[in-house]
């Protein structure tokens, strides 16, 4: 119904993820409204993010250098890695600005049935990176879900065996702040409970 | 928080209609997660619709060639107009397969307080094709709305002041197919029972 190249922008942005054929459809006809300047910006947007944007060496983590900001970031403590699953995870964690260490991405939770192991995951460079560094502590950082838990159990393991001294925490589970007892869900709620401390 | 190439992209998808903060930065995290290729295929289909699709001298519908392909097809009827506001109108029209003249895009509708009047829209061009080109029947398909039906109106007054001859007709409001009654709102049941016709 529509010209080649309007049904080759429906495709493309209807590859994105929660973009379904309706709205690929409003954006591109929205692209076809707007000026040329407008709808080239953000074609060139895409074509500089994924020119200059790389990972970094040391973490994985988002770097347009050979490393990223935070590992180049002298003030950072050196004796902590923050393990998460995704670059994008490091965000939430830096507002929460209660980190000051360095961070470990993974690149994506263990998940055999999606044949994700662990050689798929930068999990030899986490062991090494854990191992003679000056490393204390290991917070793992993968999310609350089945396979980040998963992956958690593993990383401890697999960090207590090749590193003995270095001390593996997991983030706490329990309330989120803000919420509601009455609509908490009871498997938040019993590791809430398993989780209390004194006030 | 992010190197400048992130942000930017981030901002730039922000801009797309429906794509907040955090869906932008989704799609940002998604674009670097992605090869180069299917990125890059984005960026290109962007620059290709912009550098290829234009405006239907005839009817202002989207064209690839200085008219579209509904007003080059010989086999549609030439004696029916029918008046959308956006390109993407027609597409549903085509899709109900009822309509078999071709189309005039207004590139709007009449809002006198968001500054939009008559000489905005193609209300012009639609005059001059309205008039002495074989034309028997104007159908005016623009939106249900507050903006759509004062348009219709205007217009329907303007082609019989200018074309006296030639039919002005409305899609018929009433219940959308499907419906319950319990849940149509008074408006469209009102007009649905104005609009009743025998069986």
């Amino acid at each position: 119904m529509f010209a080649a190249p309007v049904n080759r922008l429906i495709s493309e942005f209807a590859r994105l993820p929660g973009i379904g054929q309706r709205t690929a459809q409003r954006l591109t006809f929205h692209v076809l409204s707007v000026s040329d300047e407008e709808a080239l910006d953000l074609a060139a947007a895409i074509r500089e993010v994924k020119e200059t944007v790389g990972q970094c060496e040391i973490c994985f983590n988002l770097a347009t250098e050979a490393t990223c900001r935070i590992c180049q970031d002298e003030r950072r403590e050196t004796a902590t890695l923050c393990v998460v699953e995704q670059p994008s995870d490091v965000i939430p964690i830096e507002r929460s600005g209660e980190f000051h260490g360095r961070y470990h991405v993974l690149g994506g939770a263990l998940s055999p049935i999606d044949g994700v192991d662990p050689e798929h995951l930068h999990v030899t460079e986490l062991l090494d990176r854990a191992t003679g560094n000056g490393i204390r502590e290991v917070v793992i950082a993968t999310n609350a879900t089945t396979t980040g838990e998963a992956t958690a159990l593993y990383l401890a393991d697999a960090v207590r065996e090749r590193a003995p001294d270095v001390a593996v925490t997991r983030l706490a589970s329990g309330l989120p702040v803000g919420a509601d007892l009455e609509y908490a869900d009871e498997i938040t709620l019993g590791k809430a409970l398993r989780g209390r401390h004194a006030l």
